[in-house]
């Protein structure tokens, strides 16, 4: 198996007990696409190494996961500004989407990827429409995720089937970068029988769920006033949480679902604040959450909201927030964020055996930061310039799985010329809003 | 005198009743420091013209303007985090700054510069220390600066007279690009006769005030308890209201001190929105302000609570906050935020007739943003990703009273190498707290 050293890079080291570590100096040796021994620089021999990436001055942080979005959505950049969440879905997104071909979600996820790694993102869980064009731009572009094909109830059980084939078909597949989970939509877009019949598709492949679920209050009154339960206690009975499960949002979770997600299997929280932010909606009771245990991680959701695909953003805005809401600037301090953004995001994926740390026999997927940049100046503290300075730019060189996905800020993957001409060509049609043909109606 | 122009932008047009005009294939005639021309590209003739400005693809802003800061405070980045205002004052910041020597501030100033000039900021409100060699710093780096050397009650009425000198010597100086004020500290750290005396200092010499007051709502009570009045009402009656004056913050502005502000001759309130989160604090209230007719600007205040002097991400969590804290996404919308950032901002500094427009007779503060980077595409809306998704890094060039401050990123006044060194240099020696040698102590 091919191997790289890393070279002379500082490594941030998981942050136990409110203590972020840097240990500079570092060699990390790469095999394959695994971490096999991370040394102070200079005590490996070189000339059994294929390749070099010299590294000095950087930081090197595990690959940023974002736990929630919808990654071809960077289509719809721009086009739903400054509107409440009603019409966000009715008069804008909605009709919007009922114009997408799956050739224009396949270069809108390649757009989208080319994003990511441009600002250090290595996973993604991605929950969209037509998955399989997702699931090869993600093959090409090296990176990795766990992908769901949403489904409405709307559409029948027979969509359940077609992206329970989806998931089997790919799970596990991109030299084992992609795995898969059922992708109902939401409690308020699916009855009961339509998430049960979900939960037993998950159940015979083995896999997990993804769901929007409790988004805001007023999605949880409206459950209580209809169904007489809570977004969370409509996933409890119907069997969801059974199963490992990633929420989205979470922002209208009320003290009684807390304990219902503790004695769930596995589930974690997805927290996207720029788009909390932007539709004026509440926040994910983030520190409710983790007292009880529940893994929350950072999310962008879909750049027609969020804008972009930015998780260092995400990060700053997570930390910012809960200090504002609080009004206390010691909630969430930079230990506990940087905690969150790697340990939190790759366990409310499952994956905090496999990814999230850089540590000898976890998955090679890391970026290289460089804060040598007059915003940095002088660096007294490493790490909280990653919370609050750092910009999508410094991130210099993005590895996934062992292999160079952008080096020195040049692809290495994706063609980006292209895909930006690419999805030119569909922008205009796709902006057309046809009311009539929205593919569901917002009505929680 | 020398002409330039910039060739083939995009402009962006003062909103006007909630619109937001970019108008493609401009031509812009510099002619010394003015603008002296728009025209579509290809209507003036080139051979008169001392230099051309490719900016094609690019769009072309007003300079940005900080209307609140404390710049060489990026010496001191990251020294402070996770910790509240009484801490952050009394155990860091103020034991910091007593190691500061006037060359720590020179050095600090041109840091700030750089990052400034990089993030498309031409002019700044600075309130700080050692003013003199701030300017020095100014006059150099080619950027336009309304400075104000800091004092308060506990140095005594001498120090007055020692800033007043300084105010005296630097106005109008730089080409114009220096203007001055006087700079009491804020009504918590300075009593009435003092502010009397910064009253009279300011009317001798015909310039305004800059000030800090009302920075959260305990200041306020605790004014109204010690004093009886609310800090702007101490404002009104010292007769600082009677001049033109910068409020820093005003966080703690209460409804019955609006009617004081809107008698007021001419006064803006800066906002600072990173600053307030990171130190969970209020929000100034922007909505009842700008009702009310009284300006409201951008601000980074200094880098030791800001982390940066990143103006955009002030315009972007500005707009994002009054979303939030109002629960409605249509509050501020894109073109209002736009709006503030130029309008707002320079009216705040009593500039608005100068800078901040794209029109003849105006000063050639420009800046050239360009908007092709991954995460703009596609383009839909370039407002909402002026103020949504713009990085630093998009700033191309940058101009400030005609002069090319940086160009295709490349800084033409400053030696960024230079600095970086001599910064690093006191670094260590500025980290050290020494508690008994705090500059003055908070207890508002």
């Amino acid at each position: 198996m091919r191997t790289k050293i890393i070279q002379n890079c500082g490594i941030l080291r998981q942050p136990e007990a409110g203590k972020v570590a840097i240990d500079e100096g570092q060699d990390v040796l790469i095999r394959g696409n695994k971490i096999e021994q991370i040394v102070p620089t200079g005590a490996l021999a070189l000339d059994q190494v294929d390749e070099i990436i010299p590294a000095r001055g950087m930081i090197c942080l595990p690959g940023l996961v974002n736990t929630h979005a919808h990654i071809p959505m960077v289509l719809f950049r721009g086009l739903a500004e400054d509107v409440p969440v009603e019409r966000w879905f009715n008069d804008f997104i909605w009709p919007m989407e009922s114009n997408l071909t799956e050739e224009d979600v396949y270069w809108g996820a390649q757009l989208a990827l080319v994003e990511m790694i441009e600002c250090g993102v290595t996973t993604v869980a991605d929950h969209y429409f037509y998955m399989d064009r997702v699931a090869e731009a993600v093959e090409q572009a090296g990176t990795r995720a766990v992908l769901g094909w949403a489904s409405f109830g709307s559409q029948g059980e027979a969509m359940l089937e077609r992206t329970a084939e989806f998931a089997e078909k790919w799970h596990h597949q991109a030299n084992g970068r992609i795995t898969t989970v059922i992708a109902p939509h939401a409690p308020y877009t699916c009855d009961d029988g339509f998430l049960k019949t979900a939960v037993t598709h998950a159940k015979q492949l083995g896999i997990g769920i993804h769901i929007h679920a409790a988004e805001n209050v007023s999605q949880t009154r409206s459950s209580l006033e209809t169904r007489g339960q809570t977004p969370i206690q409509v996933l409890a009975e119907t069997g969801i949480l059974d199963l490992p499960t990633i929420i989205a949002h979470g922002c209208g979770i009320l003290p009684e679902d807390i304990q219902l997600l503790q004695q769930a299997k596995q589930v974690g929280v997805a927290h996207a604040p720029k788009t909390y932010l932007k539709l004026g909606v509440e926040l994910t009771p983030i520190a409710a959450l983790r007292e009880a245990g529940i893994p929350v991680g950072l999310a962008t959701d879909g750049a027609a909201s969020n804008s972009t695909l930015d998780l260092f953003e995400a990060l700053r805005l997570m930390t910012m927030m809960q200090k504002f809401v609080y009004q206390d600037p010691e909630q969430l301090p930079i230990a506990t964020a940087l905690e969150i953004a790697f340990g939190g995001s790759t366990a409310v994926l499952g994956l905090e055996k496999a990814i999230g740390q850089i540590k000898e026999g976890f998955l090679a997927d890391l970026i290289l930061v460089d804060l040598s940049g007059t915003h940095h100046q002088p660096l007294h503290n490493p790490a909280a310039s990653l919370v609050f300075n750092v910009q999508p730019t410094d991130v210099q060189t993005v590895l996934c799985n062992g292999q160079i996905l952008m080096q020195d800020r040049q692809l290495k993957t994706l063609d980006k010329a292209h895909i930006f001409q690419q999805v030119q060509k569909s922008m205009q049609r796709l902006a057309v809003r046809v009311p009539d043909k929205r593919i569901q109606l917002y009505n929680p």
